[in-house]
């Protein structure tokens, strides 16, 4: 609203004048036909940026809007006593993974190198690649050369990506780690670990080239953030009180479940940023079969998350129904493009029965997961990363240069497509998991990795952070502090 | 992200190629002076195409937020021993609508068939219509042949809508139903219900064809919901308590008016989409005049429902705040795109005294309504409907092709438009009541309808969920599971 | 969705037939060629008008939703019994500016007048003067002919940034303020004291004559907002109890910091409509700048105020940390167009540290302020201003038409910036501050500012607005009503 911006859209103002003086040249067409059209060119080139631009970067609010969803999600399955530690995870977390993704993790995904990692543009150095202008082009994120936005539209999008992985952890990792800790194997995560696969993937690097296909990232980011929560979790151990002498196993109830269906929705909406703005380019063909695909793969994951958990135990469980959405969202992460509505489905359903056998299973192993972080993202973030292979139709994975000619598997994906698919899934957990291990046992013996008893037993909102999330008066009428 | 998606905007980027051509075609302009012109038209009407999808889709993420915004809402305003319940109603009810709806409900609504309901499209089959194309149009949707977006953003933004009228219900019959009989009642009413009132105003049904207008839903959608609502809270009868054998009438607060405040403002947040975003296109002056009426009415709904109350009752009561504003919302909903900004004032100011009274009114014949839905959906979609037959300006019912040449009454409207007006409500009222008395009476004799009075006395949570939305743990300091 | 709009875009779809007919008139080129030019001239234009009016209709939808923000956070940051009383007023003070801003507010602000306020343009009176047309231009609003949208754009866009500093004023004179004298001034601030200073910095006025500028509104909205609630804290004197007889200061803990937390989560996703919304225009460039500083300086904020607090009080504290992030987001306001993402980095850090510096520097002055915002707003209002003539690019500066030529200071402000910046803070400070004094003391005499110290004792939620926010049912099972 500045003066500056009075003038940069006067001259936007100037395009009738401009036609004018096109339209008079025009009738002078023997002489010189080609400049009105140079200009029509240029205005429509624009156009096409803006409405790029516009799509990239509200889908990219959508997406940062996710770290609120994740910060209630995971506060309301825990105990109230550790509600502002984990808020507050969440909430420096985002803050951390902007450092950490501008300074180094973009330029390792993006840039140019070598087919293991970026080796260039750190801080955003180099030309701007875009708008992407064919031969003319300087910059060094040649890898994203594909859509043409401004490189700080790239840089917000592929940002609110990153920051999403380090969440995931968080959910894991509560109510027992150190909070410093956590920080700084975040910063490791979000400037290293996450970018290195991302390069692999989505850099240009080898996986890319064996044809290994994530769409918007249930493998990227999904996958990533859950193979390093299981490390985490594996080297924290279970929280006190969990896992009984006898073998039994004690449920901790969240505290708050207003929060966690509000977080739920508010990760849906984000995935509406998620899904569809991972076409970077506003094509209404592919923002809608996206948004169609992951809203089917959400509703059935949700009901069958429920009906499972119903069959199960004999209750609706809501928490369960969180669940079973968000891992019918994570399962079609990867697909969302490549899939009609009823392949949609079947993801979804698929989901929602996994996600609640997996936290079973996790729970039977004694990997104490207080939201269920590792079934929601890494198990879905495998098995949506599996179907893409399984139903993805042959005519999109040959539109994307791979599968072509596959022998149809199951509902029309290409055998050598679902090959690709292992193969990156396993290259991703093998290295995200084994990196993580040794990050984490490194973190342990230089600063600490758990509270002490003490502490986990008091909560670490009183001990780690020195406040409560609900001091006494919220619940005695406000009458304390007078 | 995938590879695909660089080849498709590596097409895109081509158009700097493609101009170049184009360019050095028009030196030649002697010989072919027609094909840089048709690409340009092809690229033109793409661009159209892109702005009216990236509208329709973010304003219909908008309305799948007001999800979120009912959830909050009902349970803010219900018990905490209710609350789970209500969240998990609300949450699996558009899981719920987006299978009804995809299976069946949008095929009746906007389906080619006859002016009582569609009879094809089912599971959105049948040739897409979209970007419509004059001669060549193909598809099955007739009806929503006026609007150029893919059929997937028609479908996605159409569905939000449905969702939005199950959830109205959803609140009414709070704290008492039994969670599957509203489940079961929900696909119903979004399958076959909404869609059928529906296909006769906006799928080009008979109360279209006698110049009934609606522009967004005041009776398309709130109505609706609102009468089905009405149908179930007198089958169901009320809450135990809340009518004394003495005629008292017993207040039951709500349990949590952050979540009521927070709820009303996501839902006046998601009106931004279900107005404006009604336009389904790109259209500046429709879209700015709609949600400039949308804001001055919401405004003016809020401040007189607080005006009311506090008059009558002696304080500014901020539950009566939220049903005013939602009043106005709903109010303005039919005529937003065919009044001006000192009608959109008066039109919530009437909103919001008529909730008032509508709350008083319904407890005075015992219908038990525990969040004010009849009163804000019902009564202010049927004022809403009327409004735009008093406030109309002539000139924007003649653009819509119907009262014309009315005589103008009151503040420009026509009497013709009027009549249309009134026979649509008592049409749609009719139907829909009655319709859902039925659905409500067999339901209740095949599947129960009411939870047990021990039940709803222990609360739907624990009973119904198995599970507390606060345990204990939250309001002791978290130390109970240690 | 009415049959208008079937009509609307149905000629919409003429398009097509157009192109046909233009290029049918191309192979004639030789008689008439104009007429396809000046056909796509008109479609062009008319693009961008529709490109520019999504952007700032979305982007007031993210501001609008601030208002939900800061809600949350001031009650978030109070006690449980006056959670009612802070909502209510951060409910129906976004309508009654409304209001202010419709009847009066934006005529002052931005129509045609004198150096000092615009004198005409009140309930939106006069002609559109959008899309601006160059010679035809006819309305009153000439301070805003430099964005393209229609005038319900304009007006939508600055309404909810005039809600925004209403809303700053409320949390600082919470928790002892009588509800209606509240909504008095906050009348007074947006119908009149915000629009006079915003006419002579984006209105055309005599500040903006300076040079002095602000993009996005440190001053104009925040410090403006903080300078109506220093006087209000001022006349009000603190909260019973705070301050005691020995010197000693009575910290006074909020009662939700979940609130808190998604409060400050709504505030920054509604900051990147603030912000790069701000352009007015979807301009690539410019959007993507800004969207990039704003996250930049948001998280470099958060965790400075997060590192400081730690090291002066030995624990992260979560309040610290959201105030840091928003005074981060503060401070970027006024000069997020004009500094690069470096410069950014250094704006936030200070930013973080100034926060809790002045929120102890407040409380040292017995200036009680329950949730911060002067220090969020007043300090880092003015830190940012002052920001943008220490860090603005000569490059940014010499487009905006001022600094050019000046003496690089620091990171390559000019001087003569600076001084126009100080000038501005200044004059905005004083005349806001002078003026706000004067009219609390005159309501004060009209119709009193405080409650009783009984009524405070008690709560404002029981004694002004008859309810409370979470009856004792919400923890005791809610058994209490039947």
């Amino acid at each position: 609203m500045g003066s500056l911006f009075r003038k940069m859209n006067a001259s936007a103002l100037l395009v009738g004048a401009i036609f004018l003086a096109a339209c008079a040249c025009a009738q002078e067409a023997a002489e010189a036909p080609v400049d009105p059209m140079a200009e029509m060119k240029d205005m429509m080139s624009s156009h096409k940026v803006m409405l790029d631009t516009l799509w990239v970067m509200i889908t990219g609010m959508l997406v940062f809007w996710m770290n609120a969803g994740f910060g209630l999600v995971e506060s309301g399955f825990c105990r109230s006593k550790n509600t502002v530690n984990i808020l507050s995870k969440n909430f420096i977390v985002f803050a951390v993974s902007v450092l950490a993704f501008w300074v180094v993790g973009f330029g390792i995904m993006f840039a140019d190198g070598n087919s293991l990692l970026g080796t260039q543009g750190f801080f955003l150095s180099g030309a701007d690649n875009s708008p992407a202008t064919g031969d003319d082009y300087q910059g060094v994120f040649a890898s994203l050369n594909w859509t043409g936005v401004p490189l700080l539209a790239k840089f917000f999008f592929q940002l609110v990506f990153a920051g999403t992985a380090a969440t995931i952890v968080s959910g894991a990792v509560a109510e027992r780690i150190i909070y410093q800790t956590f920080i700084v194997f975040s910063f490791i995560l979000v400037a290293f670990l996450y970018p290195i696969t991302g390069h692999w993937i989505w850099g240009g690097g080898w996986l890319a080239g064996r044809g290994f296909l994530d769409f918007a990232g249930s493998t990227v980011v999904h996958s990533v953030g859950g193979w390093a929560a299981l490390a985490g979790v594996i080297i924290l151990g279970p929280r006190a009180g969990k896992y009984k002498a006898d073998g039994g196993i004690q449920p901790i109830p969240g505290h708050n479940m207003t929060s966690a269906f509000l977080g739920c929705m508010i990760l849906w909406l984000g995935w509406y940023g998620f899904n569809p703005g991972s076409t970077m380019a506003a094509d209404p063909a592919a923002i809608t079969l996206v948004a169609g695909t992951t809203t089917i793969a959400a509703a059935t994951g949700l009901i069958s998350g429920t009906l499972t958990i119903w069959l199960y135990s004999g209750k609706p469980d809501l928490g369960m129904a969180v669940n079973g959405c968000l891992a019918g969202l994570v399962a079609i992460t990867a697909p969302c493009a490549f899939v009609g509505l009823g392949s949609a489905a079947i993801i979804g359903i698929v989901a929602g029965i996994l996600v609640v056998f997996g936290v079973l299973f996790f729970d039977k192993i004694k990997c104490d997961d207080p939201v269920g972080a590792l079934s929601v993202h890494l198990l879905n973030g495998i098995w949506g990363t599996l179907a893409l292979g399984l139903f993805g139709t042959k005519e999109s994975l040959a539109d994307a240069g791979l599968g072509a000619g596959g022998h149809g598997l199951l509902l029309g994906g290409g055998a050598s497509q679902l090959i690709a698919q292992i193969i990156g899934i396993a290259a991703v957990g093998v290295f995200t998991f084994v990196i993580s291990l040794i990050v984490w046992v490194i973190i342990k013996g230089l600063m600490g990795l758990r509270v002490t008893p003490e502490e986990e037993m008091l909560g670490l909102d009183i001990t780690e952070m020195g406040m409560e999330a609900y001091p006494g008066d919220s619940v005695r009428g406000g009458l304390l502090h007078d």
